[in-house]
């Protein structure tokens, strides 16, 4: 029987279409024209011997023999980093000048790897780099929000190879994040409670929707998840930004990370995926309402007309199964 | 110089990303496996003889050789409109039944046939029957919001291609749809008119991006456009509901619709895209804020990790520059 469900942090219903569900292995990707991906290609802009090929670094993180995780900006910037922001209102033309963050991070020297085969340790130096140039950019006053992200896979909106992740930073607060804090603040006002910490301790007395658990993190495929295997990964601790995460926590979110992430390679044949880190605007710090998380959703279905007309999304599978699926997938840590 | 611009619509902040710009016709598509689609296919659920293979019709419009256009529900519904809407909420589980409509409406008895080449009466056929279906979906007191809308191509979700649409109704009103509600209000009772009506009037006054006009409708750019081409179609009249489309501004619906395809058809080699209508949730009627649409998408680049990350999207073409191409395209009516 077909159900909907409301996701109480986002406050979105969800049509979980069970008529037309899969089974979760049936979601496994095919490659049909893959062929092996080299360890290096002296085409590729980010790879080593190349550096001059990106614009100057904003920061590279290096160890004896050279580099291990660089970040520059992005070839093609959505946004730059220089000038006033400033605002023009003209009837129905309001626009403000396109100042911002737009930066690429080169996540390893190797052209071939992905973050599932990458060790614990290098995965932490991604989340190093992430972590440092989160508070960087923070202390740039003209930005309001900054969204960490990872598209993995044509069907994720890369088109380059080379595993990289992205940083950008925006001189206004989107719409959504304004929404879902405001929601948040109101959870908050009205029971005393983060609205994150209490699905987090729900979750984690049902079992039915963990996937994976670490000492400083969980994750779980939400009740009212948008799509087949849509998976958040929730700090245990009350942090509102990312940018408080400890360096204790910030390895452990690299264990469950390559932990989930490996669960999806091995289990779905690598599907495309993109993954993104939730923070709240940069203008708070430590609220009681807030909390940051990291989300997952691989690019195995795909938002047709009524997911753009509604807003709503339909998934054709079901979270119970699906997290029953990660947790069955053993990976190699 | 790339910048942010408002939607004042929708509220929405898009970033014009005019660095990474393309020119109009480099978002013109490649087919490369293309092959001829047959105009009958003896395997096609949809086409002609085959009408046993789909579920019972809620409607058939017909002429004396036959059926034209059939509204059949769809064999993997997301909902289906049996039975009491009730409520179960459980601490974070909160679900309902997934009562609701999904029907497919099969546009044509031709397989190979898709809108942009078909007359203007048998586009008005569809819209007939859009109308009709609408109006008695309506009765149902269960529901709350009805969609329809159009997938064209893989790439824009669908993997049938007989040319089908869908409507779809929830028990429901989305949060998207009662927010954009609630911002028309908020937008009526601080101007006395309606956003939709004041849109359409600067728009006409500028010109700049209207893609065409009709006797009835207006199609054009929006000045925050979400993704390159993305098209609005107004009705002039002010009217809240689809429903009360008149049957001289249906046939005139085709015209325009016909047109704007034809030119994406055209100018950029079939691309995939979706269309919905935007209608006012059905317990209200005839309102001064709000204003029906319908919204084109031509889905010629991909929502990545940062539009899933913040809400917002990235449009890589200049709306103006879409709209002017647009413009020129001539197409036969």
């Amino acid at each position: 029987m077909t159900e909907l469900r409301h996701n109480l942090v986002t406050q979105d219903w969800v049509i979980i279409a069970t008529e037309r569900a899969k089974r979760p292995d049936q979601f496994s990707q095919k490659h049909p024209e893959k062929v092996a991906i080299p360890c290096y290609d002296p085409q590729c802009p980010f790879c080593p011997d190349n550096e001059d090929l990106t614009g100057p670094e904003s920061f590279r993180l290096t160890n004896s023999e050279g580099w291990l995780v660089r970040a520059v900006p992005n070839k093609y910037p959505a946004l730059q980093p220089v000038g006033d922001v400033t605002r023009q209102y003209n009837d129905i033309r309001r626009s403000m000048s396109g100042i911002g963050y737009h930066e690429v991070i080169i996540e390893n020297r190797r052209h071939d790897l992905t973050t599932a085969l990458l060790t614990v340790e290098e995965i932490a130096n991604i989340l190093r780099v992430y972590r440092l140039r989160y508070t960087q950019i923070k202390r740039d006053h003209r930005m309001q929000t900054i969204i960490i992200f990872k598209n993995h896979g044509a069907g994720a909106g890369t088109s380059l190879e080379h595993p990289h992740s992205q940083i950008t930073a925006t001189p206004i607060v989107p719409r959504q994040l304004r929404t879902r804090a405001q929601e948040a603040m109101r959870y908050y006002d009205d029971t005393g409670e983060c609205v994150f910490c209490h699905t987090l301790k729900y979750e984690l007395n049902s079992g039915e929707r963990i996937v994976h658990e670490t000492k400083h993190f969980v994750a779980f495929v939400p009740y009212a998840a948008l799509s087949p295997f849509h998976t958040w990964i929730f700090p245990r601790r009350h942090v509102s930004s990312f940018e408080d995460i400890s360096s204790e926590e910030l390895k452990d979110l690299a264990i469950i990370l390559k932990a989930v992430l490996s669960k999806l390679y091995y289990g779905l044949n690598n599907p495309d995926y993109n993954y993104m880190i939730r923070s709240i605007p940069t203008g708070e710090n430590r609220t009681d309402y807030f909390h940051w998380y990291l989300a997952i959703i691989p690019r195995v279905t795909l938002a047709a007309g009524f997911e753009l007309g509604s807003g709503m999304f339909i998934n054709t599978s079901l979270p119970e199964e699906s997290a029953e699926f990660l947790r069955s997938i053993d990976v190699p840590i």
